[in-house]
Parts: structure tokens; C-alpha cells; sequence
């Protein structure tokens, strides 16, 4: 029998990334927002693979890169997400167990085929992702294994699981599960038109659902619909007790009701991929949090680990993020 | 009506690479033979690959590589080989057209999966490989279209084509149609094992149907089973028109019935990865051949194609050659 007992139990869309290089007209001529997600069909994700690069295929999802980066730290990660029971789904359930995840959701066997983010890195190393959900949307409250949620110090979700219908569900179960049996929730707002998509549900499942938010500028600014960081950031603390608020180059704001805590951001980082960034912050800051480290120590442990996945191709770690963080943390 | 005229047309095994570190460890306890090309079946890749780290997925295949490699130096190439109609054979297919190469051969739509092969890449940069031949079994001489071969300035085939049955049909067809239209026949021996498995076939199909050879040194040593580099040079002078002899950091040597051409390995390279070494040569040789390069030009252009590659993870060129090799040559 396996061990129930996990540092983060991470619930999201299980996504196998394609990973091409674009220019920014191409960006243009397709009609794409760059550095956001959008939701497409798998007619027009057809259409627009056929249209791009060779490309590069690794496993992502948002919180999947998380549950991958809490492995790779050293600690223990549960991840729950559907993929189906073809090729893609192979690759997605090989690649997180490899890593050290445990990963039990049953693959469905029927309808859609596994989901996969077309993500497009332009020059500047930002990433543009089209996402068809495909078996992402036959996630349900079902795939939620109580045991595993009650044996989670933090149970974390994406934003983008209020996307399929059944995801809402199952994130709402989860979270009830892990606050009844006093373990914390955290919630990552995903992308600025994410949270359009849900603002109003967003606010009302953090007053009494959030414990600990992750969110970058953008989001946080759209959860609030100000333009000015600082009365984001003040808003926020009052919804949840701890928020994580990434900014790219300028760091990350660790703010509890009582503190903020400014974290710089790596320095000397050659950039190449900006996706996982956000994820692996996540990942960073929660494996930091739930093995008893001071915010602010968790903040720098996120930021190593976000510096690391944006350095390459992909949004999952490429080396052992536990010997990375020793040799930075010894070196300070 | 597409143009059906090509520099090279290249013919081999279509295989998606799974590329994992591993460690020497891992290659000693897994029984493996390091920098070799080891064919598995089914069950025994899954069991490999349940074992592997974290992968990421690249189209790949001996010749596929070449004909990508050409199309990206400003080549015209086309490709024959077999995938399935399933996800893997959508992304080789996407992969190989999106470079710029033509490929029309019809996917299978029964029987096994789009081959893969687990690639195992050690700390010191050497790629050992796992080959599950999948569909590829299913190719034969019915897919070797006359007029693509008899356009083609070059018709390069991988040795590795002879392990399925009907591979070796195919190669022998497209040599046929080849010379009959007063073009060039080019093999590569694509491992010392391969040719171990079909030295007498080889040898008797070099004496009259190829015109260029490609080899690296364990390869032609292993031809003409010898262990001195300079037998099997002066042995392979005598069986071929223009012989490619690769050696790795030693450069390589293009050997025609009168000239011994010594190209130096290109310097400063951070080897990451060696998978596509070969290929790549063959690729920038080929393109220089087939567009009016001397023997020795068309050999440098093959080492900068190769550097390239070892320069990163996966089997295919991840910037454009044809700026690569203008800067380079004009660097000179």
C-alpha cells in the first residue's frame, strides 16, 4: 500500500505540450494574443499545427508542472488530471511518475484524445499557448480520491480547471475535503483572461475557499480590475492569507496579512522559454512552505526554481531541482 | 502538381525519439550496449521506458534526419518512410513537412504503432538507442514512387532499412530506378551492429548500387573486419566511387578513387547530445554534393551541420543551416 500522505496534491488540466519557435508576425496573422492562453477546437488546432515549426513534445499542464517541480525539490506530490488512454496519455502518465509524482487518476477510454497545448516561443522567449482541452473535460468530482486530498498538506488547483465543467466540481470537493480536515488550499489565477472568464466565482471561492493564492501582475491586476499593482496587492491580502504575486524580472511579492516580503528575481539568467515559469514559482514556494520554511525563505527556493524551467525548451524541470536549491542557497 | 525534382531523397525507418537522461549505471543494469542501436519489441519498450526519466518526444529516424537536415541547409529533399495514422505518426508526419521536406507516403492504417526509440543519453553526451520498429515494417517497394527517385539527384538510403523485410526491397527498387535515370545511390551504415547483422548484403550491394558511402569508423572497421581505421580505407576506396568517413572529435575523411580529402571536426562545440551526428553529416554533404561543391567544401559543410546538432538535445536541426553554414564558411 502507498503512502496517502503528500506535501502538495496538485489538480489540474494534464496537457502534453508541443513546443515550436514563431515569430511575432506569425503571432499577428493568426490573430493570437501573445503571452496568453487561449482555448481552441481541434479543428483549429489542426489548422494552426499544420502551420507551424517542427516542434518538441513534453508533458505540461500547469499544475502538473507543479506536482513535477515538488518531486524534483525532494518532496512528496500527488497530481490528479485526466488524460485518455492513447499515445499522448502514455507520454503525459510516464513523464510525472518518472519524475517522482503519484499520479492514479483513471484514463478515460472513450471520446476526446489527450489534451495538448500548442505553445509558440517567439524571439524574446515568450511563450503563446493554444490549448485543446480534449480529455480534460471528463475530469469530475469522481477523480477525487479523499484520502489523498485529507492526507495533503496543501491541496493546489489552476484557474484554468474552472475551464471544463466537471473541473469546477472537482475543485470544489477537493477543497471542502482538505478544509475539513485542516489542511490548506491554494489556487493560482493561471492567466488574465482566465480570470475574466471567472472573476466573480474566482473572489467568492477565495473568500472562504483560498488560503494561499498565486497569481503574477497581470492577474491580480485583472482579479481586481485596477491598473496599479499596489492596490491590487492590497486588495488581495484582505481575501486570502497568503498571497504570492510574480512580476518576471522585477521578482515576487510574498504578502500575508501581516507582512510583505519583496523576493529579486534571479540574476544572470539566460532566457529562454518563459512557459512554467509561474508553475515552477508554485512549486518552489509550496515544497518550501509545507517542510516548514519561512515565507521568504519559500519565496527564494520559488524563485530558483522558476529560473531554472525558463532556461530552457519546456516547462518541466531539467535538472534536480533539490541539488540546485542546496548549491544556490549554500552559495548566498 | 508539386515539383518532382530533389536534390536527395532519402529512405528509412520514420521514428519518434523519446530522449531521456540515463546514467552508465542504468545502460550496465538494463543490459544495454552504449552508443549502439538495439532493436526491441513492444513489451520490452515499455518496460524500458516505464523505467526512463522524464522524456521529451522529437521526430526522428536515421534518414529522416538527413532529409530534414537538407531541407533546412536550402536543400530540396523528400522522404519515404512508414508511420501509423495515430499520434505519433501525425507528429513525425508534421515534423518532416514543416521543415520544408516532401513527404507523401502513405500512413498504415492497421497493424503496430508508429515506431519510437528510447534514447538513453549518458552524462558524457553519448546516445545509446532502443528502437521498437513499429509500423516501419509495414514499408515496401510499393511505397518507392519511380518519379520522386528518378528526380532525384541522390537516393540515400540508411542501412538500418535492411531489418525490416520489406525495407530491403524498397532500397533495392529505388537503387534500380536510381541509376536506370543516371542518378547517384548513397548508403549509410548506420551502426557497427547493422552491419555485423547484413555485412555479405552489404558488401555485395555496395559492389555495384552505391556510388557515396557513409560510415563512421566502428562502422567500416566493422565491414571490412578490421581494427586499423586505415584498412578498411584503402579497403572501402576500392568498393565505392566517394567514401564519408566519420571520427567523431578526429574530423573525417572523404575518400574517392584518386583523393584523400581530411576535414577537422569543428572546434568549441559543447556536446549535449551526439544522436544525428551522422545524420547531419550526411545531410550537409550531400546538400554541398548535390548543389556543385567540391568534395572537400561539401565535407566542411557536413561538419558544421553535425557540430549543430550535438549542440543540443534531439536528432534534427534546432536553428536554420543555411544562415548557419553562410556565416561559417564566410567566417573562414
Amino acid at each position: 500500500m502507498t503512502d496517502r500522505k503528500f506535501d502538495t496534491t496538485c489538480i489540474g488540466n494534464a496537457i502534453v505540450d508541443v513546443i515550436g519557435k514563431a515569430t511575432d508576425d506569425f503571432l499577428a496573422v493568426e490573430g493570437l494574443t501573445k503571452s496568453s492562453m487561449m482555448l481552441i477546437d481541434m479543428e483549429r488546432a489542426e489548422d494552426l499545427y499544420s502551420k507551424m515549426e517542427p516542434a518538441l513534445e513534453m508533458s505540461g499542464g500547469s499544475a502538473g508542472n507543479t506536482a513535477a517541480g515538488v518531486a524534483s525539490l525532494g518532496g512528496k506530490s500527488a497530481y490528479v488530471g485526466k488524460v485518455r488512454d492513447d499515445q499522448l496519455g502514455a507520454i503525459f502518465s510516464h513523464d510525472i511518475k518518472a519524475i517522482g509524482v503519484s499520479f492514479e487518476t483513471e484514463k478515460s477510454t472513450s471520446g476526446a484524445a489527450t489534451a495538448r497545448s500548442l505553445i509558440l516561443v517567439t524571439p524574446d522567449a515568450h511563450r503563446t499557448m493554444n490549448t485543446y482541452l480534449g480529455a480534460c473535460i471528463e475530469i469530475g468530482p469522481e477523480d477525487i480520491d479523499p484520502d489523498v486530498i485529507a492526507g495533503s498538506k496543501v491541496t493546489y488547483m489552476e484557474g484554468y480547471l474552472w475551464d471544463p465543467e466537471g473541473g469546477k466540481q472537482a475543485f470544489r470537493k477537493a477543497a471542502e475535503i482538505s478544509h475539513a480536515a485542516g489542511q490548506q488550499v491554494s489556487l493560482t489565477l493561471s492567466d488574465p483572461f482566465c480570470v475574466d472568464r471567472y472573476r466573480a466565482e474566482f473572489l467568492e471561492f477565495m473568500e472562504h475557499g483560498v488560503d494561499i493564492l498565486f497569481a503574477n501582475e497581470d492577474e491580480v491586476k485583472s482579479l481586481y480590475e485596477t491598473d496599479d499593482f499596489n492596490t491590487a496587492l492590497q486588495a488581495v491580502r484582505q481575501d486570502v492569507d497568503i498571497a504570492c504575486l510574480t512580476r518576471s524580472e522585477k521578482g515576487s511579492v510574498i504578502v500575508s496579512n501581516s507582512d510583505v516580503y519583496e523576493i529579486a528575481a534571479e540574476s544572470d539568467i539566460d532566457v529562454v522559454d518563459t512557459t512554467g515559469a509561474g508553475d515552477l514559482f508554485a512549486a518552489g514556494f509550496l515544497f518550501g512552505y509545507t517542510n516548514g520554511r519561512s515565507l521568504a525563505e519559500s519565496g527564494r527556493i520559488g524563485s530558483i526554481a522558476a529560473a531554472e524551467v525558463i532556461s530552457h525548451y519546456g516547462a518541466r524541470p531539467a535538472e534536480n531541482l533539490k541539488d540546485l536549491v542546496e548549491r544556490q542557497l549554500s552559495a548566498a
